[in-house]
């Protein structure tokens, strides 16, 4: 198997037990709109990434190989049981709560091939079944287990990604309005919005098993490296691919006036951005002002951003024990700005 | 002084309290438009009823006169010291959190005599808002210092307030369709929206200065008590004040068709509440629809169901050491049913 391939097949493997989770802890229950419409999105379906980050990194702490374990009785180095498998769910939930109201907050039609939570129920009911998994989400997290001055630690991870979270969506937004946004602010907008629970994700299991503060640091920055590589590669990806590999209309940033690392650096090389398509812009159109944003550097600057940072995360890999998880954690990496859409 | 002016009395010298540690803790801090939002609500007014009903409680576990304390560093009967103060804030902030939701569900204009928060800012700042207050409450829980076990178990109770109150949100849009909603039912959906805070704000300070289990729940059940007595009473008012000193058209409830627990006392005696008032009634059509309300018994039955679930209140209050502090939460019961608007 090439090393993409077994990456797809690490993850398709971890989502089918991830789904099963979720059907188990969020059962449809009285009152019945209230949760199905919890439920919608998350069977809607979605890659279940962090979940599978984290229960890899649960793997590699524990010496593990993967599916040797029962992830509800997870193996803790210091000899306790932890259910990881309740913390994946948690992560998992929480971004799940955050593209409900993210949605509404942007008026979008269409999230994963199906309507939005407040189009297929109503704005009341979206609103409602996002904050039901905010809080379901932190039930889960103290549901492991763990002992509880590591439960604490991994409430407050949360706890503080959630906050972060809120800000960077915030400064998103913030940023429409502003024309002078630096690539540091623009990075650190990314941090927060996006970058956060990878961080999480790869950080708790390490707090819920009684990993060392070194190991717990380390595997944050990890999340935080691959997590800003990740949007990076998304920004590429709009200005790279075709419309019909995509799935969306090819430079869908240059028409809407959206921020990218790519289009903050050719401003900075004296470009006007704003100008360089219009509207309804032609498939021609939108080649040349890629061919512009390539001839200042600007693609190759992001391309050459994202590479780094998957450098930089794969190396905060090494306090991790060798093995199967670890190598499969440092390919996500890889994936992450390999993959094609 | 009347009881009820001491009960003012104590409310207000709490609120100050907390109002300089909501400034303290909630600081208006970058991205500064999200944190002023979220600020707007709290700033705006309220009585603070919950945070104090939470500090009264840790008195009188610790047998601490009122105001004698430093809430910062509440001593715990085991030795410790607690910043209940902290769990104060967390209280009163999901509250904040509920109605800035709770406002955009309704699409309400006015809270506390101010626009509400998707008015004075807009929907999208309003959601993020709420949803900001939400995280910042489970880290100020997470931040009174109390021992890990105790923590979690505060956390834990939270969490499941939390979720209550959305199952509660959510079974009252539900009953809005149906016309078959037994008065169990509507009990059922009063204590999961409105009287779960309550029951967190009384039992939390027990669990994080470590009473045993016992108080802690019947900490939880005065809490219940006083909570769904409270929504009893706001019930009635709106039926017996006039509107000048409500603030509000007395009657709003028989005209908007919102089911109560006088309504549906009223219709199990076969009375058609439906058709008591007109969509824009005068005074003597409203005072003759309260009117057929008594004849039906439907008012006494309300009153003394809100009398008894306070006398319940307070005789759970029994787990609690005789003093100024044990006197004032008696005292709050009564308060909530003796108020006349």
């Amino acid at each position: 198997m090439s090393s993409s391939d077994r990456v797809e097949s690490a993850i398709a493997e971890r989502r089918e037990i991830v789904n099963e989770a979720i059907t188990e802890q969020l059962p449809v229950q009285k009152p019945e709109r209230l949760y199905a419409a919890s439920r919608y999105l998350l069977d809607a379906g979605g890659k279940r990434l962090r979940p599978t980050i984290l229960l890899l990194t649960a793997e590699a702490i524990s010496g593990v190989e993967p599916f040797d374990a029962e992830y509800r009785e997870f193996p803790s180095p210091t000899g306790e049981e932890v259910d990881v498998l309740s913390a994946a769910v948690s992560i998992e939930v929480i971004q799940s709560f955050t593209l409900i109201h993210d949605d509404i907050m942007d008026d979008d039609d269409l999230r994963r091939g199906v309507p939005a939570v407040h189009r297929e129920y109503d704005l009341e009911t979206a609103i409602l079944a996002g904050d039901t998994l905010y809080s379901k989400a932190f039930e889960y997290m103290l549901d492991t287990g763990a002992p509880a001055e590591r439960s604490v630690e991994a409430l407050d991870e949360l706890a503080t990604t959630c906050t972060e979270i809120c800000e960077g969506q915030a400064l998103d937004v913030d940023f429409e309005n502003r024309g002078d946004v630096t690539t540091d602010e623009y990075l650190e907008m990314v941090e927060f919005k996006t970058a956060v629970l990878y961080a999480a994700a790869a950080s708790i299991p390490a707090i819920l098993l009684g990993s060392d503060d070194e190991t717990v640091d380390a595997l944050h920055g990890y999340g935080l490296d691959i997590g800003r590589a990740f949007q990076i590669q998304d920004d590429l990806l709009d200005l790279t691919v075709p419309s019909d590999t995509l799935g969306k209309q090819r430079g869908s940033d240059l028409i809407e006036g959206k921020r990218t690392i790519i289009t903050l650096h050719a401003r900075d090389q004296g470009i006007d951005v704003e100008s360089l398509v219009s509207e309804d812009p032609t498939e021609a159109e939108i080649e040349a002002a890629v061919e512009t944003l390539e001839d200042a550097g600007s693609i190759d600057f992001a391309r050459k951003m994202a590479q780094d940072l998957v450098e930089s995360g794969k190396e905060r890999l090494e306090v991790l024990p060798d093995g199967e998880s670890r190598e499969l954690l440092e390919s996500i990496a890889d994936y992450l700005v390999e993959r094609g859409y």
